[in-house]
């Protein structure tokens, strides 16, 4: 299987929030930004496999500010780490506010994709190959987070996540 | 502050599959369940607190299974823990097969939700008294998802995590 | 032909009023509150014959008071009534103040769906028993409301339709 | 109070059937054309009043036959009668085959909105005239369905339909 | 080929402008309102050549005042000339103020479509009979804006452009 | 005034072909890429001006080749000149194929906005300061395109357009 560099996998998208996007508060609405979330990441993900790719979990989402009507928001995301059938993908969301230029970074998710082929299922995937400093630590740090998806699903025992357990002994 | 029962935060929603909600492979796409899942989970949170409630974070979502065009989901969702003006949220998503009425559980996702006033800051939401086994259980389990939250949002070390700890140990 | 009971017919749906869902007023729009009540009371008919179903017939809706941003809206959908490839559902819509927790019930409609086979063509549905003193009422009146539609389709007199007119003289 | 004419609210509407406007059987949606009549009808009542209009009712709507993705659908709206502060509304929906031009006239609809003030309070319309041999005809049945339509919502007693007992007796 | 008439291409459509299409000021978004223009000016090109017809080309469109919330727009749509498998089509845009019924031109814009056959490849369309005073002035325009779109496309030098040339000297 | 470099207004969108983006065909359907482009140059105009803006007109635009269902479209927007209140913008689209990553330049389109403050009056936006080759020559053509839509908007004589005349002569 070929190796490809996470920085082949980069998306970058942006939106700009409208009316129909906010929920009572004028703010844009959760639910729509897990959706934005949810394509951005895809096509990272389909960029990285060459594949189509199908949602498979998502990782701890932390909504830290509102974004308001009229924001332009930014969806950064880059594939971190690749199984044998799945991805990471890191997904960073900036916003920048339109007088200022300012630009505020809001929130931080990972999704998980499986890439399928036309039957819908599962096939191999590249290898990544992380570069930067940053990417060397998302990859690292991609292996414990699978044990604890594993554990959540009850899919795995905690006291068999060698990884995860190092972090709290 | 008063104390609410977890069945009283009980919303139910059952949505049909229509070719807008569907990827190229003819499944529900994973955003717009992250999306159904959100306004589910924000009406139990909303009925909880008899507040205006906005999406602090998303907990492990795993997608188990594809949901087909034409398929019947239901979103049940129901308040597992109140914290000082969050909420955690459970949700169980269901696919009906129109043919044989057969029930599947496709997954069970955690939002978590802050109760806001009309300027949008954090107020006040009542006690949770869970009742059933599920809600003892959930509701038992909520310090350490709260924990791994801190944790994964860097605001708290992983050596500071007693309850997390003790899984591990 | 095997027999279903009203009850397993029964489908649930919660839906949060968010802006795009309302008019020039804040109210939700008429077209919205038809959409959402065709989607509930065809999951309904759907759970009854287990077939896809097709919108036959809307009966008299009445809005009578207007739905405002941020409500929950709950859509109860029941069949009252099946006929050879038809059957006749029940919508009621109530709507409920997230402050008070308070439950008014908005409107009530009856739709009717035909089930029909993978080439669109009607195919027979099971028989309705009605159990409660609410259903048995609405199943008495379906054949007087069919009559009517009949009638207003230009597809009886009205001096054939003997059930309806036994309601006037 | 001024008259118009049931011409002068005339309301032309083409829609093109997209594929997010369809079913699993890849007819429009029931609830997608209910969405449409409302929109098309409320603009005839709002060109005859002048004001801003709310839906008050839908009467029988029957659908006769599928409309296929990629059929132009018109829907033609014209105010039948005014009352006091509400107006019944016809709306005809034609379907027009794209290699034959011919056009099939799939059904009729009849809706009744309400013209509101600034604060949605009903306020007074113009009385309509109504002039060809069609409009007549319908200026006149309004006052039986209207009969028909508070006896359905429990505001009159059949007995007292003077328009709607002649009819069957 | 066969010809037709430019007024049997007419198609109108009326729209009402609701929130979920307005930007932060509470206007229709220029881009729905080109996604409009875009439906109403295909159902033109498809009653004027009987075809599936694609988008080729947007002319100029020039946006010349605000259109608000609770607007009701009108789009008028004609061929004005057809090449061997193209069609120009012209759209009227009109908006209505509810109150006073004052009709305002809004703006103008030329749509161009490819009639295609079930492959995706253009196919010849019938030719264009102009009647009216201003039929025959868009028709005879149209090889100017022809050679326009030819120039701006790179496809054709500003030399080669006999009736564009003869506009400037 | 002050200057603002070509490249700081840069907006990268990246968009998933899903299927309600889609006609009969199964190809992106030319309002909704038109819908995409204005948000996209929309975010260009806003991030250039500070401001927030209004689109003015679209300039031709050309489908060259269809975009098929599941393709990733990016949408490339930057301010090419700005005159006293306006700023032209071009719209570069691209399609990557997802297995081969291969990247085709779609199509190119110009649209104008308007800055405007909180009353929706155009305000003056900062001065345009091309600086690579092709910034420089859409620049210099920004003038000629400008006379092509005064006149094209009925609002200049051909004969007073000296640059564009100079095109011809």
């Amino acid at each position: 299987m070929n190796k490809v560099k996470a920085i082949d996998s980069l998306a970058i998208s942006t939106q700009l929030v409208l009316p129909n996007d906010t929920n009572v508060l004028g703010n844009l609405m959760g639910g729509k930004l897990l959706h934005w979330m949810d394509i951005s990441s895809a096509i990272a993900a389909q960029r990285f496999s060459r594949r189509v790719v199908v949602t498979a979990a998502v990782n701890n989402v932390a909504f830290n500010q509102p974004i308001k009507l009229g924001d332009v928001v930014t969806l950064t995301s880059k594939v971190s780490r690749a199984f044998r059938t799945s991805m990471e993908v890191f997904i960073e969301v900036t916003v920048e506010d339109h007088r200022t230029r300012e630009i505020v970074k809001c929130n931080e998710a990972i999704y998980t994709f499986v890439a399928v082929d036309q039957h819908g299922h599962p096939i191999e995937v590249p290898e990544l190959v992380p570069e930067s400093e940053e990417e060397v630590k998302r990859f690292d740090g991609a292996l414990r987070r699978r044990e604890l998806g594993l554990i959540l699903a009850g899919k795995m025992k905690p006291g068999e996540a060698t990884e995860l357990k190092a972090l709290f002994v």
